[in-house]
């Protein structure tokens, strides 16, 4: 039996040529993978369920291209299956301001996740396929299979060497995932050269070892058939992620296939010639798609998959007669909204309440909203009873079979695993159906997650990273758990809110704006030991990310905190006063959302005139930009009890306030300018 | 057949006790692990070859606590074996400024790596046995085995969740390191509880995919003579590295045993007494060590330690008579000496020289070095034909069995394993025997190795990262691999040198301060593009890490600039110039070196009384410190080749002039400070 034909064959080629064609035109890229991969890509997009005229429809299955340097293949796929994706764009790979840059960047419609870093994909796939699993058990009913979609993922040797890629691929064997389907494309060939060099381990047994199902097809390069039915028994397997390895020539068909030097360089002229002539297509044009090809995938694949949406569509409206409640919430999360007035849910503070940490007040939160927001889901990698994130009636997402929860669970049990929680909730995240996903641990192992908090930012996931432990005050753990340049490091990430609340009313205020913002991801950084609930603080001024805490008339110095630091600056600034200085405190609980507050405001905040001393235990790093003066830690902490470090360390209120004198002093009679006020 | 006797199991309560007793002392820290592993911990330690007295002996037996929570542990042993560490130490334990600090630090004697931040240690100690198996090759000959010494590794759970130590690990199993041998603690507990919850991999398969042998012990809570034989039958296979699971109960004989509420919090006073009546010690005494036990560890390791440390020192003499060369060589490197007039050997350039990309002036350096400085070790993490890093005639570390190269090789293929490779780097270079160890990837991502990087400015080790592509000017591959945020987080980790040389000389200057350096790392960023060779620069005025590269009398303004955009301020200077602006160029290559400068020469680079604008093509964050006016990238990048990317951020001379002009127009009649000048 075979179920391909000729025009398999052919749309093959075109697949590989198309991709031969973006690279040479732009004369920079990789065209070795997609000439090796464009047989696995035909057969499995060729039975995706995909509309591309919704590419956001939530029930689609997912392509994920992990070793995004392969992107023209991707670009070859979109424009073949319809995506708004033109052969001019695919003749402007690789220039600025196209749609087919370098790497495939979430953005373009039918691309899913921003690959390209490696490991992030397969990672993100474990995340997309949480989602759905999550979707289908939290809405799927007898009778309505509104989620059941699968999610495919492309990835070589470089992916599986990197320990994200571990991370994620453990956790999905854990979990499961059945939904999710990987295609390792095993070409023996990385840029240092042949895979014998480095990375000689078995991968498919250590597959084996996470409880993934393993599948082989000797022949990548040409074996539709062998492909086929790999992927038919990896769908029937319902109860584990499924690695296929596909042996590939790199370059196949390139005069230089199997070498390294078809990876991540153009063919050379006479090669694409002889690779046209050798596939039968006219080696003096580029870009020709053959009408059979366009033909085949609308029939195969484009025709059906608008259908599919539209069966969609009406099975909801029928699901929205028997279970009401259930559609209008998969609507509304759909629609990309939160429930109605769920920030009255978020506690409020009197600066009578009682001291308490912001891990705990990030915890009261959490427990005040999880109920009402069934969007949020999330988890700590192992550090659930000090980052305190698990709610009280949470379930855990687990498979149902464990005893240990089931997939409607909203509680994720990462393990020690830091950049691959963050992987997983980037692609939770890009799932859609407003999915509002957080991941947990001490802020200083945030940096072990770097790569993908960077990717966050840049694809605009709208995660949360819940960072307790959030500097010196951690306390006896010591330097190598005490954060120093973290919070330097994550503000000059652009478009990354770095929130330091100092009381319970700016906790609130951070998760406000982190649950609402669209495309914007979050770090919270939270504290171990207790704070004190400031007079002056609120939900609705702490949202602008900085704002006049306490004020004095003409003040002689203003003193901008974060943190834990805000409340002992208020300390300070009644020891002062004794001492008839004025001052001013200011909480700046985030750089990025202050940042986007109109300069009028800004300037309002930190004026000209007006000394300004920042106070942080952390690096100064950064605060120049608010501060003329930064009392901080430019050192590595030390191990002790919390406070004492601070004492150590003179952050006291005796500490702060010797500092604000020497700066009054040492800018007595100078010009003072905002340092908000810059020349461009 | 017994080797143990009552004694040992003495030992190996006094071990356990001696753990609990320093956690309730401090009222902090993790008995579990130590009440668990203390058997183990007497196996080994008691075979081990070291010498208290001489804790830095090259040929020492390496002891890794890869968990290194269990800290208490290990200072337990280092007292009982003679280390510098009294009981009185011990009582200090998590209290500032004592050498017992809640995780274990480089810097205490006996401690061959610092840990705590999990999956670290296990990497170190791939490392380690590098570099024993690399002197060994290099030094070693027939009837002089000056190098033998094994790598002991205690981890845990949490450490076989990481993702970096899935790399390392991979890696170490490729290069068949049969002197690595790591235990792993199979408690099944970790924070959040059972490990079912999130990790039922099968780890021992996974470590045979990987390479390693791998071995069992059943009862790890007591069978001395399991545990003995275990280690004695992976240290007779010299092939592989060796994984020994030991099955033991978390917080073996307390009364919450087996359970995570014994992970991280001391032992409540009761459960102490029951603890010490049951291991027939006085229930009301503390930090109790019988004699015997001193007197075991004295017969069993320690005298025979010195002994064998003067055995060692009569072999090389006698070796020296046969060896002359080799034998000078070594013991130059074991005085951390660098050979003599290495540094002559440095390329100068003139500015008539032709322009050269300065990843490509790195690989100069490495090729005029390379050869004479045999303690030059290192490699990339797969993008070696892009980072520049192999000389022409190095040879790749690999088992001499693979045909690839062999143990004296000095080129580490490290696959794409950028987080594993930083670990590995850190442990090589606390080998001793004046490893200079360098490591190389994209500079955007070093940000995977972010943990690793850190852990390298806090334990003082000198390794390099050789981080090419360190800019926008990469080009076509993207925002993806285009770093924005990275120097401004990499500079602001304390003891961190972070050069971005502008040319030739440049890099030079900071090859030659990173390898001279004793206890600080560097990153070397580095462009793809060419860059020009600069009039005014040179080795000696660069190694200071900021100069002034061209002047001219009362500037009106001062550009500070690094890497790439220094050439290309220069050429913004002749634009003003034709204006009457008078441009002084400060070129500062390294933040770190140039802060160490006397405060007077800072002050004469960037002066009182002149605006300073900087110019780099990265964040501008942390720019404050030296200049009143940032021009940078506080957004991600763009595809496109390189020179239109630079284009269309308007990082060209025209671009720089204009913004040097609103600078100059912004500060005309207000008083200028150096922003080197502060209150405090």
């Amino acid at each position: 039996m075979t179920q391909f034909s000729d025009v398999d064959r052919l749309a093959v080629s075109t697949i590989r040529l198309l991709s031969v064609d973006q690279v040479s035109k732009a004369n920079s890229g990789h065209p070795g993978a997609p000439l090796g991969l464009a047989p696995a890509a035909h057969v499995v997009w060729k039975q995706m369920r995909l509309n591309p005229k919704s590419p956001k429809w939530i029930n689609r299955d997912r392509f994920v291209l992990s070793n995004g340097h392969a992107c023209a293949l991707l670009y070859s796929l979109l424009h073949l299956f319809g995506y708004d994706l033109s052969i001019e764009d695919l003749k402007q790979f690789r220039q600025v301001g196209s749609k087919t840059p370098g790497h495939p960047e979430y953005e373009l419609p039918g691309v899913e996740v921003t690959t390209g870093p490696l490991g992030q994909g397969i990672s993100n796939a474990v995340g997309l396929a949480i989602a759905q699993a999550n979707l289908a058990a939290t809405y799927n009913k007898p009778g309505y299979e509104l989620s059941d979609n699968y999610t495919y993922v492309f990835l070589g040797d470089g992916c599986l060497q990197e320990g994200v890629s571990s991370e994620a691929s453990s956790l999905a064997g854990h979990l499961k995932l059945g939904n999710l389907i990987a295609f390792y494309d095993d070409n023996k060939i990385t840029i240092d050269g042949h895979t014998e060099v480095s990375f000689d381990e078995d991968v498919l047994k250590r597959y084996e070892a996470y409880g993934w199902e393993v599948l082989n097809v000797a022949n990548g390069d040409e074996n539709l058939e062998d492909i086929a039915s790999a992927l038919e028994q990896a769908k029937k397997n319902k109860d584990k992620p499924t690695l296929i390895k596909l042996t590939t020539t790199i370059g196949f068909g390139s005069l230089n296939a199997g070498s390294h030097t078809v990876h991540g360089a153009p063919l050379k002229a006479d090669d694409v010639k002889q690779l046209k002539t050798k596939l039968g297509f006219n080696p003096d044009e580029s870009f020709i798609v053959p009408q059979e090809v366009y033909d085949l995938y609308h029939n195969s694949t484009i025709q059906p998959g608008a259908e599919s949406e539209k069966e969609w569509n009406a099975l909801l409206e029928k699901y929205a007669g028997e279970y009401p409640k259930e559609a209008a919430e998969l609507k509304r999360r759909l629609a990309g909204k939160l429930p109605e007035n769920w920030e009255s849910k978020l506690p409020v503070y009197k600066p009578t309440d009682s001291a308490v940490a912001s891990r705990k007040l990030s915890e009261i939160v959490l427990q005040s909203i999880f109920e009402d927001v069934p969007e949020l889901i999330g988890g700590s990698a192992d550090l659930t009873p000090s980052n305190l994130t698990r709610t009280t009636n949470a379930v855990d997402f687990q498979p149902p079979q464990s005893g240990l929860g089931d997939y409607s669970g909203r509680y994720i049990r990462f393990g020690v695993r830091e950049h691959g929680m963050g992987a997983i909730i980037n692609g939770l995240s890009a799932y859609g159906a407003n999915y509002k996903v957080f991941g947990a641990t001490f802020l200083n192992f945030v940096s072990y997650a770097a790569g993908a908090v960077r990717l966050a930012a840049l694809s605009g996931h709208p995660v949360i990273w819940i960072a307790t432990h959030d500097s010196i005050g951690l306390g006896e753990d010591g330097p190598t758990h005490q954060p120093i340049e973290t919070l330097a490091h994550l503000r000059a990430i652009p478009n990354m809110m770095v929130w330091r609340p100092a009381d319970g009313n700016e906790v609130s205020a951070a998760y406000k704006v982190a649950l609402e913002s669209q495309d914007t991801p979050s770090v919270i950084a939270l504290s171990r030991q207790n704070l004190p609930q400031l007079d002056g603080s609120s939900i609705e001024k702490a949202s602008k990310g900085g704002y006049i805490l306490q004020d004095v008339e003409n003040p002689d110095i203003a003193i901008v905190s974060t943190g834990s630091e805000v409340g002992i600056a208020v300390e300070a600034a009644k020891l002062l006063a004794e001492k008839n200085m004025k001052v001013r405190i200011v909480s700046l609980p985030d750089f990025h959302t202050f940042s986007r507050q109109p300069k009028e405001y800004q300037l309002s905040v930190l004026p000209d005139r007006v000394p300004i001393l920042s106070v942080e235990v952390l690096s100064t790093s950064g605060w120049s930009e608010y501060a003329h003066q930064s009392f901080g830690l430019n050192r590595f902490g030390a191990s002790g009890k919390g406070p004492e470090v601070y004492k150590f360390f003179e952050f006291t209120p005796e500490g702060i306030a010797s500092r604000a004198e020497k700066t009054v002093a040492f800018y007595k009679g100078k010009e003072v300018l905002s340092p908000l006020n810059k020349a461009f």
